[in-house]
C-alpha cells in the first residue's frame, strides 16, 4: 500500500544519483514492456543502462522490486496479502478489498494503474500481469490459505477484482463508480471471502 | 448464441451482394474502432461505404446489430439473457455462464473475442465494450430481473463475468483455464446468481 517497494523502503532514495536510479527505471520499464516480464533480467537492464548488475540489486532488490518500481505498482502484494490475512482469514476478502480499493479510490493511485492494466492486456502474452503481478499474488496466498488449491483460489479472486477493477476504474460504469467504497465492499466482500475460504471439493 | 445478429438470421444472407454487404461491415469495424460506438452512425456508415443508409438498415437492422456483426460477437444479449430467464430466476447464474462459457470455450468463438476484448479495453475511451455491449447487457437484465437496481445488478454480474473470460482465455491463468466448464460453472455460478437477486439494501 505504500508507494515503494520494500528493498526501496529499506535502503530509502539515494540523493546522490537520481539519474542513475531514473536511468534504470526507464530502461526496466522499457524492457518489462517490450520483452514481457520473464525476459527481462536484472543482468540485461544493468548492461543496458551502462551499470553493473550488482548496482541494480543495490537499488531495487531482485527483479520482483525491480518489476513493481518500474511499474509504479502502488500494491505490494508481499506486503498487502499478509498484512490482510494478520487477524485471520475472517473478514479476509472484505480486508482485501479496503485495501485495494484504498489505493485505486485515490486518483492519483489510479492514473498509473489504468495505464498499466491496459497495458497488460494489450500486451500479446499478458505476461507483465500474469507473470509479473498476479504469480506474486499466487504465492503470497499459498502461504497464507490453510486449504488445499490456494492456487485456484487465488485465480478466483483474481477474477473477482481484476473485473471490478476494470468495471469501476476503467470502464467507468455508472453506478458502480461513484459507490462509496464501503458499499462496494459489501457487495464484493463475501464473493472474495467465499473464493478464499469455500471448499473446492468439487474439483476433486 | 448464434454467429448471426438477429435481422441477419431473419433475412439471410444476400448472395447477389457480398461485396456490398462485405464493405459496409469493414466501414463500420474501422469505424467503431476508430470513433468509438457513440459517434458511429448508420449514416455515416452508409455514407463511407459509397451506399444508401437505407442499404445499411436492410442488410443489418439496427445500430445495435450492425455493431454486433461488425465485431462478430458471437453471444447477443437480446437474445441470451431471455434465454437464460426463461425457466426463472433460480439458477441463472449458472445458465449464465453455461451460455457465455459455451462461446469462449469453442477455439473459433474465443479467437475474435480475445481480440475485441483486448481491443476494447486498450480503446482510450472503452467505449466500444461500455457503450456498445454493456449497454445491451444492462438493458437486457433491466426487463427481466424484478427488483430494483437491475442496472448495478448487471454490473456487479459485469464484474465478474469480465474478470473470469480475462483470466481464463486472456491471461490463460492455470489452472482455471483448463478446469471443465462444468467446474467453472460450480465455483463461479453461486457469486453470478447472489449479484442476480440478492438483497441490495445497503445502497440505501
Amino acid at each position: 500500500m505504500s508507494a515503494g517497494t520494500g528493498a526501496e523502503r529499506q535502503r530509502g532514495r539515494r540523493p546522490g544519483a537520481p539519474d542513475t536510479r531514473g536511468r534504470i527505471l526507464e530502461v526496466a520499464r522499457q524492457s518489462f514492456a517490450d520483452r514481457g516480464f520473464r525476459s527481462t533480467t536484472m543482468r540485461g537492464v544493468a548492461a543496458e543502462a551502462g551499470v553493473d548488475a550488482a548496482l541494480v540489486h543495490h537499488y531495487f532488490g531482485t527483479k520482483d522490486d525491480l518489476f513493481l518500481a518500474a511499474l509504479e505498482v502502488p500494491v505490494d502484494p508481499r506486503a498487502v496479502l499478509p498484512a490482510v490475512f494478520a487477524p485471520g482469514v475472517e473478514g479476509a476478502g472484505a480486508r482485501l478489498l479496503e485495501a485495494v480499493l484504498g489505493v485505486w479510490d485515490q486518483p492519483e493511485g489510479r492514473r498509473p494503474l489504468v495505464s498499466v492494466l491496459r497495458a497488460s492486456l494489450g500486451d500479446a502474452e499478458s505476461t507483465l500481469l500474469r507473470d509479473g503481478f498476479l504469480r506474486l499474488v499466487e504465492r503470497g496466498l499459498g502461504e497464507l490459505l490453510p486449504g488445499p488449491d490456494p492456487r485456484l483460489r487465488a485465480q478466483l479472486v483474481a477474477t473477482q477484482m481484476l473485473g471490478l477493477l476494470l468495471a469501476r476504474y476503467v470502464l467507468a460504469l455508472e453506478p458502480l463508480a461513484s459507490l462509496p467504497r464501503s458499499a462496494v465492499v459489501e457487495l464484493v466482500g463475501p464473493t472474495v471471502q467465499r473464493y478464499l475460504e469455500a471448499p473446492l471439493d468439487q474439483l476433486g
